[in-house]
């Protein structure tokens, strides 16, 4: 994975969370690694096909996922609910498709399948494939929160 | 989604654990329904894109899935371990490759993606999307699996 990919997954996610929450997550170091799994209490997950297989996952913990949606809802919601659990299935296929359009323009064409969005204190999601995976930390002020992206 | 989409998933999910696990799942009742989610310990989420984007979910209780692995690599691992995490990987993928595989020979073109495994007592994987969610059950003899399928 060329280091040309961070910046399309970066800005989509800042873009989105602006867009749709009103909030600015703020980006942490970047990096590319060979294997890598996320913790967190809920994780959007959505394939990516074309010129390479991959997929992108968005894992938040209760606190800042809460904090995030109430944001977005007006709300701020008390448990991680179907409403919660279905705004984080949108904001990842949000972020997906603009990053997808942000490669489009640096020359490279993905699809985009639907997100899966996986509740349950604790969880971990490990991304599966001989590719390295490129790992993004954003920091919110009720926590952090990573974005993934697998490529095989 | 059409009824004939439920026996590539099914026979190809038969096949792939006859193959690499000696064993045969016993299918349920196949449905199709407007909204699902599945719970368990550990799971293996795959995109699907093409004439219809989507995701395949296998979704595994702990004792079950240590007991299809143990068959798999001829001990009985104790815990879901990053081993076990693998080979739920790669499981999913050829239980994806050779559904699509079985969908082209009856005129259906999809791509599939690399699989991510989710693991954590008790997880939700929840279905995001307008498309209805073919759900098919599978029983063996250390318990029942669920392979769901979403096209949107």
């Amino acid at each position: 994975m060329d280091a040309e990919f961070i910046n399309p997954f970066l800005e989509a996610t800042i873009l989105v969370l602006k867009t749709m929450c009103f909030l600015e997550p703020v980006p942490g170091k970047a990096c590319i690694k060979s294997g890598s799994s996320a913790n967190g209490d809920v994780s959007g997950v959505i394939g990516i096909a074309g010129e390479a297989e991959g997929s992108l996952c968005i894992t938040f913990p209760k606190e800042c996922i809460l904090f995030i949606i109430g944001k977005m809802l007006g709300e701020e919601p008390k448990e991680i609910n179907d409403e919660v659990k279905d705004a984080v299935g949108e904001l990842t296929n949000m972020i997906s498709g603009d990053s997808r359009r942000r490669l489009q323009e640096i020359g490279h064409n993905f699809q985009g399948s639907i997100p899966s969005v996986i509740s349950g204190e604790g969880h971990e999601v490990r991304h599966i494939g001989k590719g390295p995976i490129l790992s993004i930390p954003f920091s919110t002020e009720a926590g952090n929160f990573v974005v993934e992206v697998s490529l095989g």
